[in-house]
Parts: structure tokens; sequence; C-alpha cells
């Protein structure tokens, strides 16, 4: 870990060798990761106490991070996590609220907060965290960076702590579109359609109701920035049956799925968890089957509804989160409540399967506000390729 | 760690090879090691995730340790304490609250917990503790077991975390006296002066006054059984200064103590301390120079003091702690009230760095209840042969 980390971002292991290749295109490059990836020489402690005991000191390192290394990027260390990735606060009972350098009154956002907090605070170049739930897209748009959560699948989570598998992505964070670029095109490749083609704006807006009017007030000239650049975007509504049932089904999976993880670890240690995540896994274990059923089923629905409205080239464009990150000082039952909303925002990514790029692009009272592209399967590289063009453009 | 811990006394590390003597005094016993010693093979982890994180796994073993495995015993694993050892609660917010087997609506007292837990649920046939105001009596008077605080400095705490040094001290746990008197052998030798001395029994009566009315009241029975043995106990008062003086002088020294101990750890990382440890960190670390200084000449006063009151072969017969272990449902202020009583009694060996042996010969409304023995420095072996002799005779 760095020598200083006045914004307590970092799990201070002590620090082991970590090689990366002499050159590559990540070279010069430093990055953090969250501390679920395996990475040799270290534990993984996952943001509980348990989970580091019994880790031990891991032998072998997750292969996105060794991608990452094999580019030329050095490692810097492995950085705070939400309590088992299951919390949105960015604070850790245990390990503590990494601090958000772009607006240090409020969260980080979480569950990979301390690698926001790490990039934000520029202790490193870029670092990776993981999105189930709005992990990376979250704290990406409270700390003012880029932040991506990629198709459900593309960037592998081998050797690396899971929260809800079928939901678990691997994301990034970068505060220039042209260091998130590069490590794009280590992580992803190129997308099988090709990056040059037009793509078609999209206006949802339903979504853009759940946001609080001055957040999408401070996000409309960025919007506007956009639409010049890549066209008119068509308005449209995109929730299938009410924002509320996908809420629910998306909160199924997630707790079904977190439970099946996690709950052999608390039943048989019963750990003490933080405020919040004690009473979601609390709530988890309650999940019957036939919500689990249904909601498997409204995924594939959902799946094939969104596929549809955005076709091979359409991306929405919309708010990454209802609003600017809520202060530290608010109450547990504050946070919950911006989370559910929260949650009706994030939760098309999540059961669609396809990514989203958040761009910190807006601020509001002085903090920042994430802009968000979310596009078809397969079409990350090309929303990255959009934020590019328009950061370039301004 | 034992395949099943239905107790949550130990902290689950992986497994590693501890080898020890094949024959030896302590051959055929099983012994847990709080985690605050030094274990090659495993991190001390000091119930502090931090602590944990920064630990790595250690390459050396503490010579305590060494001597038990050395003698022939069997290293069975780590248990768990109150966090950073500054508390008498048997709890940790990161750990959870081991279980009082012989009492399991009640506390087990700490911090030593996981230790006495381990050893009254018969995990193990003993544990090795520390205690600095009280982290190996409590428990043992709490949990049904022999326990003592030896002599300062008789017992090595080499590679052992430290929380106040100059009151710090190392001792352990068993049911049976014969195991206790064995791991004795090993880990105290033989007194300076002989065993076969008689002793001249002392009832501090100011010292009784502060203990429940009913757990005086169950104590009774046993202390009569003592006398029996060794001749009537003689009335005397012990108190220097006042019970409130003395107990502000040990807070004064434990938290002056406990603060350079821990106190750059705190500040450098800011780490989220349990409930009443966050608050007494932050009492020590106000503690003013001039109270430390008194505390000091105080110190040294009441030693002269106790010293001249024992000579060479007075013995205390007390109660270890005010009551029966108070309920795992109390409240953070009950147990608060709790502990700043039990202070006072616990604080004699503490101030005069004299050995106190806790003995489980007394119950109240079915919970286990120590009857204690303090004696003269360096006798801490003899104090032990009391309670062979005691047992023997029942």
């Amino acid at each position: 870990m760095p020598l200083h980390d006045p914004v307590h971002a970092f799990v201070p292991y002590p620090d082991a060798p970590v090689p990366h290749a002499p050159t590559g295109p990540l070279s010069g490059l430093g990055f953090a990761v969250k501390d679920l990836f395996d990475v040799a020489g270290y534990p993984t402690g996952g943001g509980n106490p348990f989970v580091l005991a019994m880790s031990g000191i891991k032998q072998q390192t997750a292969p996105t991070v060794q991608r990452l290394l094999d580019a030329g990027a050095r490692f810097i260390g492995k950085t705070v996590t939400d309590e088992l990735a299951f919390s949105m606060n960015g604070d850790n009972a245990h390990f503590g609220a990494p601090i958000n350098s772009a607006a240090p009154l409020r969260i980080c956002g979480g569950s990979s907060s301390g690698s926001a907090s790490a990039v934000a605070a520029g202790l490193c170049d870029f670092a990776l965290g993981t999105d189930t739930g709005g992990s990376v897209r979250a704290p990406a748009s409270h700390c003012g960076l880029y932040g991506l959560r990629p198709t459900h699948g593309r960037v592998s989570l081998q050797r690396t702590l899971d929260l809800a598998p079928s939901l678990d992505t691997c994301g990034w964070f970068a505060r220039e579109v042209q260091t998130f670029a590069r490590v794009a095109d280590v992580l992803l490749g190129a997308d099988a359609a090709p990056i040059g083609r037009g793509v078609r704006l999209l206006w949802p807006r339903d979504l853009w109701a759940l946001a609080e009017p001055a957040a999408v007030q401070a996000l409309r000239p960025a919007a506007e920035r956009l639409q010049a650049l890549a066209g008119p975007a068509a308005q449209l509504s995109v929730a299938l049956e009410s924002f509320d049932a996908m809420y629910w089904h998306l909160r199924h999976l997630q707790g079904r799925e977190a439970w099946q993880t996690d709950g052999p670890l608390i039943e048989r240690f019963a750990p003490p968890l933080g405020p919040g995540v004690a009473e979601r896994f609390a709530w988890s274990r309650g999940v019957t089957d036939d919500q689990v059923v249904q909601a498997h089923a409204f995924r594939g629905r959902f799946r094939t509804h969104l596929g549809e409205l955005l076709g091979s080239d359409g991306v929405l464009v919309m708010p990454t989160m209802p609003d600017i990150a809520p202060l530290r000082a608010a109450g547990e039952a504050a946070l919950e409540d911006y989370r559910n909303l929260a949650i009706r925002l994030l939760c098309l990514a999540g059961l669609s399967g396809f990514p989203q790029l958040s761009m910190p692009l807006a601020r509001r009272d002085g903090s920042p506000l994430g802009l968000s592209l979310l596009g078809p399967a397969g079409s990350d590289r090309r929303l990255i390729a959009l934020a590019e063009r328009l950061a370039h453009q301004a």
C-alpha cells in the first residue's frame, strides 16, 4: 500500500512482492485491487474479520489482476470493501469508511469504496472493483470517476470472492478517460461489433423521473453535449411491469445468491456483521423459492425487453444515481432509503446483464454526479469510445 | 482449531503445523492460546481487524507457548480476545462473544474470553490468557475455572501483544486443579520460598464489603473449608487511601500505557473500535502526566503497604469478582458499572504485582463464582499448592 493513505482506502497488509511485466500497454500505471480479489502473497479479507482470518496467504493471483500485471501495471495494494460486498454505503464496521476526496463530507458509496477512494485521492491511476447491484457505478458517481459495470461474464471473476454470481461483475475506476480506455483495451479487448458504428441515443424518461430534480438539472448540460455529438436521444420508457417489481426481483435474486454464498459462514460463526449488512443477510435468508423462480422468469423477460429496446446500437442516457452522495453523517435509515431508490436506477444493468458506464460529467453543490451510458450486451468498449469522444470534444 | 467450535471460542485461522515434544510433563494435554501470543504459522490478530491485517504470518513462536510445546502439550488453536485486550466484557465487535458453557446466558468475561470459553466447553485442557486489569481472573470466576494472574514478570510475555506492559501478565485457565498445577510446574517452576511452609490466611473485610451480599453468602462455605484446612483467617483492611483512589490510580497507569501501546494504531487508521473500547481509548488519551506521576508514586506505596500486610506467608482470601457474570443481554452501561466495581477488587494484584489465583469453588443461581487467594510476590506456586490441598480434601 502507499506510504501515506490519508483517506483510509487501503487495508494495511504487509507489502509482498507482486511482479509485473517491465513494459506493456499499462506501463507506468499503478493500480489498487478491491479486497475481494486474490493476489498472491496477500490474504483476501472481503471486509469481514472471519473471512480474513480464514483466508491465509493466497498462493495464486486472480487472472484479471494477472492480466493487468502482465500488461505492465504496478500493483499498489488492496482496498477496503463494504462488508462481504453487501452494502452500497461505503462504510465497513470493521475497516472504516474510506474518505471521498471529491466530497469529503459525503460517503464514497460502495461496496468498492476503497478502490474509488484511492483513485479519487490520486493514490493510484486506476482500481479494480466489483459490481453486483451497483458497487462500481455508485462510488464512480459519488467520487467523480469513470466506472464501468461490464457485460455480465465479460471480465473474469475467478479467484474472487462471490456475492451473487449471476449478478457479480468485475469493473474498474479511473479519473481520466484515457487511462480508463487503456485498461479497457487490456480487460475487454475489442467488442464483437465494431466501435466505429453509430449509436442511437435513448432517453428513458421513466428512469429520469426517479432522480432528484436538482440532479436532473445538474446532468442536463452533459446530456446535451452528448446529444450534440451523437444525435438527439429518442424518448422511451424502460420499466417492465414497474420499477417496484424490478426492484424486488433484483433483490430476490441477489438475496438468494448472497445467502447461498455467505449463509454457511454466517451460520457457522455468527459473525458480528455491521449495521445494514446484518439486516440484509437476515432478510436474504427468508427469500422464498417461489420469489426466486418468479425473479428468474422476470429476468429473462426483462433481458428480452431491454434487448429489443436497445437493438444493436441503442444506448440509454441516464443518471447513474438519484443524486449526489448522501452525507457521511446521514443515519442508517436515510442511507437505506437512498439505497432503495438507487437500486431502481441500477437494476437495469443487473437484471439485463448489459454494460453500463458512469461518466463524471456533472456536479451539484460542489459534489460529483455521474451520467451513465447503458448499451446492449457486448457494447462495453463502444460505450467507452463514446465517452472518449465526448471528453476530447469538451 | 477444533473441528467443531459451538461456543465460538476460536479464531478460524487455517491450521498450520505446530510441532510439540513427543513426551514431556504436559504430554496428552491440548491447549489454546489467546490471539495476543505469536505462534509460528499463524497471524496475531489481537481482536482487531487492522492488527490482524498488519500481522502477516508470524515466523517465531512466543517463548511461553514454546515452553508448553517443549513440555509435550499439543497446540489446538488461537482464541478470541476482547478487542486489543482492553475490555472485561468477553465481547468483541468484530469476532463476537464466545459462549460461557458454565452459564450460557451470561458473559464469559474478558479479555481472555475465548481461552476461558474453550476450556469451559472442554475443547482443550488448558489455555493461555493475559491479565492486565483482570483479564484472566474475571473469566476464570465467570466460567468456573482455575485461573492465575502470576507475579508480574514471572511468566514471559515476549512476542505477545502488549496492553499496558507494567501491568500485563501471562496467566492460564484449567478446569481441574491437577492440570492447572502441571502447567504451573512448567511455566513457574518452583517458588523461591518452599511450598511446604504454612500460610497465614487473611480476611480483607473492606474488600468483601464490595461484593454482592448474595455472592458473599455463596462463597462462604468454600472459605470455611479453606480455613478448616489452613487455619482461621485474621481480619484486616487492605485499602490504602480508599478503593476509589486505588481504582483511579490503576486506571491512570493502565490508560497511559494502553494509549502508548495502541495510540499510534488508532491515530493512523482511525479503526472502528467496538463499544466501550472506543470510549476507553478516547479517555486514555486524556490521562495527564500529573495523574501518571501520582499513580506511579501510589503504586510504590501500595506495594510496600500490601507487602507489609502479607509478609512472607500471608494470603488474602477474597472474592474474585463482585458477583456472578452479568447477563449477555445486559447493556453497555450496566457492564461498565459492573466493571468499575470489579476493578476495585481486581486492582490489588495489578497495583502490587502480586499473584492471585481464582478457584471455582462456588455457585450462585447456577452460575460459577471464584474464590481468590492473593499472596506476596513469588508465592504463585504456593497458592496453587493450597488450591490442590483444598481440592483433594473436598
